[in-house]
């Protein structure tokens, strides 16, 4: 193994002060004096390691070490500093510190790579402070427009752009129209359970789900439950149970790279001797294949209807929010499986269910995404935990992909 | 037809406005100013017709017509006078007054019966201010104990009994140990659809149904709805919805008699994007048969250990309260079938799924009860609404019920 294993997690370890909670997590919310701390440590480390640090107006930080042809597009490798409110020590913290550790490494091993390499530090991936969630990543890749961002606001009214130029982190290096880049990687935890189920190091992830949001509501009618006859309820409860067995069976369908999930159910009147009249559920569906998604829809809408139908209630299906999936680049992830078969290291592949910037950088340069396994698939929680081996092997995964992508050997 | 359907409907007409709503229902709660006006209409009413009114220590009032032989027990017809906050007209009102319409009829007609009629109104039949409901039959028979009904008090803090007390309805005339009664019989709405869409006038009750009611609280296991694989899930949600389809089709397979509803359902965390930990509904069981709801109880938890089997969640079934059903007398069950017949009066034979007094008075004396129809079944509403042609009908059945348990000719 090229890389440090002791020193990644002794960084990491070292981050993880800052903003730590008593329960063994971190609170480091996007852009608050945490993040600023977090931000300056990083940016120390990097000068220390010889890099130049840039930031961007959306306060993305760029730290290149150079490559011999500085006029090609660097490969970078990146992810947040920011957390939840009560976040734990690895969700992105380990893979902007895995890219330190990659600069580190090649300076130990005195490599002079064809192209720079970069390490990110992407603003507010979280989304728990400002929203939405990938913001800095959103806007360098410009799905969302600067000034937008800079204008959400935090739940004290306080806007993004303040709050970025008062930690003094609103810079001017160019977004992604003036800093194309030649490949980015990303490393994150899986923050679900297949690798540490299947006793596995790395998850070479091919692609990000599509997510499209629906709201169902259903109104039916309220009845006494001692004196309406069975036969003749419309039971707004019933029909919803019906519908989520059914999206439930759907899922089961069509995985394993389906999700559908009701996360969130509400009834009325709520009285244990009436009719339920009226309920409303949403519906969280994923699937990695857009055409997948439309056949989803179509079945999803049907099977409400149908239900709506036989009960006697009406149905109302609303889509509220439909995100594309992500295809990550053949090619790099192909590297990546071939460097973790290479150096020895289990992999499997994998569908990324959640959103990560590596998602809003497909969009504009090949993208590969590396999982790491963490404790239970424990996340967004202070009980997050991840192991030093596991973090050092996909760190080494992502050394031996960027040394192939720079063009040099090890 | 003996009775007068008019006078009858007039005096309901007469009743209602003592608190009456602009929606059209009526708002008289149990021991409120409102229902001692009720009362001392309904008072003045009775002396008007001759009878003597007496009044026993939980307020339910007796107006006694006397009979030839004053040392028998008397026939006696009631319900009562309190409502629902946003209540109807009929419920309960119609019971009571279709006792004074049947007095007041003898008187016209000159008939003397052997056995005394009394006319009730129970006190707090709604448990709308003061609970349980059925409160006033409840001290009566002794189910309930007289102090025990004293003492429970209203929202406000206010007791049963100061109230009581306070509106001046608190008696001495004995409970039933010291006041047994030949014969009870009432008549009420039917507060359910079955008679109007059957297109007749009477329901003759042959029991009530026991009802059972429990919790089922169910703990899976919370997770992000986009990493977690379908076939890896610990849903609450899923499991309760599998189980509420399945307490739906119970019902179903033990109709037409059975009911089984969830009234009342939460679930936790709530969030669109994680899967539910936890979730907790009431189930509502209700059969006119023992035996039938052990069976279903039995079957109840069958299903609920199951489905948490399938899903892999913890399951919890408590049963929180039973009660048994009632056989109303087959006598006078069978005397109103025929004077519906020998009157002209389309009737069915029905359960009844909601509690009513008689239910309490079926443990002392041999009990009836009659169902009249209410449109589209709505009740413990406003829009609560009988035809007088309906509600002369059912008086009428009551009245030749009468003669033939007092021992008269019409």
């Amino acid at each position: 193994m090229y890389i440090n294993g002791d020193r990644l997690w002794e960084s990491l370890m070292e981050m993880a002060r800052i903003g730590a909670t008593p329960a063994g997590g971190v609170c480091r919310l996007a852009l608050s004096e945490e993040d600023r701390k977090a931000r300056d440590l990083f940016r120390r480390w990097c000068e220390e390691a010889g890099c130049t640090v840039r930031v961007d107006p959306a306060g993305n930080m760029f730290a290149r070490r150079p490559g011999q042809r500085e006029d090609l597009a660097p490969v970078a490798v990146g992810s947040h500093l920011d957390s939840q409110p009560t976040g734990g020590r690895f969700d992105g913290a380990s893979g902007v510190l895995a890219g330190l550790e990659i600069v580190r490494t090649l300076n130990d091993s005195g490599i002079e790579t064809s192209r720079p390499v970069e390490v990110i530090n992407w603003t507010n991936e979280e989304g728990a402070r400002f929203g939405p969630v990938m913001q800095g990543s959103g806007a360098f890749t410009g799905v969302i427009p600067l000034e937008e961002a800079r204008a959400t606001c935090d739940e004290d009214g306080r806007s993004f752009g303040e709050a970025l130029d008062a930690i003094g982190y609103a810079g001017d290096a160019p977004l992604a129209e003036g800093h194309p880049l030649h490949t980015m990687l990303e490393t994150h935890i899986e923050q679900g359970p297949l690798l540490e189920r299947n006793g596995l190091q790395a998850g070479i992830v091919t692609s990000g789900q599509g997510i499209v949001g629906y709201l169902v509501d259903i109104k039916g009618e309220e009845g006494h439950a001692g004196t309406t006859p069975m036969d003749q309820r419309r039971d707004a409860l019933v029909a919803a149970a019906e519908i989520i067995t059914a999206i439930h069976a759907l899922g089961h369908e069509f995985g394993p790279s389906a999700r559908l999930t009701v996360g969130r159910m509400s009834m009325a009147p709520g009285s244990p001797n009436t009719i339920p009249g009226r309920t409303r559920f949403t519906v969280d569906m994923r699937d990695p294949d857009s055409a997948r998604l439309d056949t989803l829809d179509d079945r999803l809408a049907g099977l409400v209807a149908e239900v709506g139908r036989n009960h006697g209630v009406e149905t109302r299906l609303e889509r509220r929010s439909r995100t594309e999936p992500v295809r990550f680049d053949a090619d790099v992830t192909e590297i990546m499986r071939r460097q973790a078969e290479a150096a020895g290291i289990g992999h499997m592949d994998l569908i990324s269910g959640a959103g990560h910037d590596a998602c809003h950088l497909a969009a504009i340069a090949p993208t590969g995404l590396l999982f790491v396994p963490c404790r239970e698939g424990i996340s967004h929680n202070e009980a997050e935990s991840a192991k030093p081996g596991d973090l050092a092997a996909g760190c080494e995964v992502l050394y031996r992909t960027v040394l192939e992508r720079t063009g040099s050997d090890a």
